[in-house]
């Protein structure tokens, strides 16, 4: 089930970047399950990662390596490889050896990611067997390959590529992502790769990737689990024949617009393929003192149990929005000066229910699959948007069963 | 379905204080929904509302009649009167002054309470047509009557007594709480009633009631959301013989203790009443380095979707509850100091599973309907209990469902 048609792109090679997959067998033995990246000598990787106290430990490793000038990311899907411990890093530091062996690398250079159950040993061994068929399939046209490979509950692959001319010079820029549950990312989703063949040095490229996450990565929620393993990663290959692109440039504000908007279609994907979503829904909060003040607000609604059931029933019962905003916790709120909008229908206003407003006109908008969200705090100026997704009988379902 | 036995207890009369109710029709025709408590002249009234920042015009016209030493208490369930706007409060205004018509007395000294859906207009004529009969049935003697009577998706009527002697008299504490959902009080939750025929001075009972209610009802979490409507009210009515409490004695600590028990049993009903729920989940953290700081880590795994979807399971899933004490937002935590027992079943140790933890073990704690998952920070040693109830496919019937 997800929210819209979300066929996967046909995406370019992006010169400089291989792809490989294979399959471990780390929780079935019928999918590839093992994702390696290689960039091209002088490339430039930047990355964020979650805040989440307790992160796994491929995330401390990754954060680490990100220092040493990265070659490769080793990926994998089916374990979390989080709440594992000292033998936990052990493994991370293994498979990254493991895969330095078999480039002929540094393992430094590698950064490990892993996605799935938490607390269950990383099978380092079933990853080593399968290393070698992943490296051998090294091949610049895997990215439908490399987005099923780190799937997870997600039920289609996550693409989306974006290709910008600089001085006539195409620069390409794919990503993938998966996302689908424990989905409140903080400084990043679990798990974002991006790819360019951009020339652009490391700290600026860090610099774009920090502000395109912030307004996408960092915008959604689908329960308000902050995963352990969140991690977003973007590559430049330096491939491109088109020039270096510098800071304050015009080139460089085409590049940063085109990595937002990979960014914001990857996020967006995510959310029309949420745990059980049925519908999507874009809060916006306009009118506020701050983007901070519209974020919180925008993410108590968007966290609600109860908003997100009715949701899931169409049923426009709003007074469970007003509450959601009554209750988060931004002083000095005055009711008569906040506006709720389903779509374009004013559903309160002056502290009650729109004059203008029918049940019948609310009914429409929520029958949709694809609902805004509008709430006008009548405080200041401040807009800013969160996308989340319903709450159903399958977000229930899908994590009661998840382990069995 | 609710987690346990809940009988309602044979409740005594509290002298001073009588009772009665009536079917207005608000919502359904079936059932009494409205109540009327009155208070003998000498009673002292304390009450603590929500701090939803949108809260109900009855909230705000209660809120101001508790410094006009109440005399009584009107009471409706079916409808919120919140999100009303204007007419909201002349509605709220209109139900007290037709009450005080009828019992002769000052419209200011009754304290109106509202408890159902959201944003619909209270249906004033339909309470004023009602509420003779609720006047002509006030008795000591109706407490059953009046638990079911504020009911809205709860499944069983909530009571608690208790009863202590002072100098060898007797002072009875009756209490009576509605929940379900919309359930994260903020100072209260809606409703609870508790009444006594101790003599005591106001001040002393808003003080005792703030304490008792802040270790209780704000201790309790459903779904998150806290409602517009909430409150709690400790009317005393002094006709004991027993004589005065006074600030600081041996009188005053017995009468709090067992106000605190009351407290604590009626928000422990709503949690077994939760919408949906199957399990009965205290979440304790200690060794932390302060209450706010344990409360806010056990707020965090009380809330998590995937926390609650796994107990529905009976999953021991532990590293959903790792995730939520990484997420909790306390600065410096450190994983390695952390321990996570499910019952007396240690699961997580030295930053990982426990070396001695099995699945059989696991999965054994989480078969039973309570269980209490401690979380040991390794920081301090303040320690605070949260009650919550798990999330099942039910919760999200009630609530696409509920206004329908």
């Amino acid at each position: 089930m997800a929210v819209g048609q979300c066929d996967f792109p046909v995406m370019p090679v992006v010169p400089g970047i291989t792809l490989g997959t294979a399959c471990a067998g780390i929780k079935q033995t019928v999918k590839d399950d093992i994702l390696v990246f290689a960039m091209a000598e002088q490339a430039s990787c930047a990355a964020v990662f979650t805040q989440n106290a307790f992160c796994a430990a491929p995330v401390w490793l990754a954060r680490a390596n990100l220092a040493h000038a990265p070659r490769w990311l080793l990926v994998n899907s089916g374990n979390a490889n989080a709440g594992t411990g000292d033998q936990g890093m052990q493994d991370a530091l293994k498979t990254c050896a493991d895969l330095a062996g078999l480039v002929g690398g540094d393992a430094k250079q590698i950064l490990p990611f892993s996605t799935g159950v938490i607390g269950q040993p990383l099978p380092a061994d079933k990853i080593k067997a399968a290393l070698p068929a992943a490296v051998g399939a090294l091949a610049p046209a895997n990215w439908d390959k490399a987005a099923r490979a780190i799937m997870t509950t997600d039920t289609f692959p996550k693409g989306v590529t974006r290709t910008i001319l600089l001085d006539g010079a195409a620069v390409t820029i794919n990503g993938i992502s998966k996302g689908a549950g424990m989905i409140q990312p903080n400084m990043a989703t679990m798990l974002g790769f991006i790819a360019t063949d951009a020339k652009i040095g490391q700290p600026l490229l860090q610099a774009c990737l920090a502000i395109a996450v912030e307004q996408s990565f960092n915008r959604i929620t689908v329960d308000g689990d902050t995963s352990t393993n969140d991690a977003c990663v973007l590559m430049a290959s330096g491939a491109s024949s088109a020039p270096e692109i510098l800071a304050g440039t015009g080139h460089y504000r085409l590049f940063a617009d085109a990595v937002m908007q990979v960014c914001k279609q990857l996020a967006e994907w995510i959310i029309r393929d949420g745990e059980g979503a049925t519908k999507l829904m874009r809060i916006v909060v306009a009118d506020a003192l701050s983007d901070a003040e519209a974020v919180q607000v925008a993410k108590t609604i968007a966290h609600s149990p109860l908003v997100k059931t009715a949701f899931f029933a169409s049923d426009p019962n709003w007074g469970r929005i007003l509450a959601a905003v009554g209750r988060a916790g931004v002083a000095q709120m005055v009711l008569a000066d906040v506006q709720i909008f389903l779509d374009d229908v004013c559903i309160v206003r002056n502290g009650g229910r729109d004059s203008g407003y029918t049940e019948e006109a609310g009914q429409r908008v929520m029958d949709q699959e694809e609902i805004t969200v509008t709430v006008k705090l009548g405080r200041g100026s401040a807009v800013q948007e969160v996308l989340t997704c319903d709450f159903s009988y399958d977000y229930v379902k899908i994590n009661a069963e998840y382990r069995t």
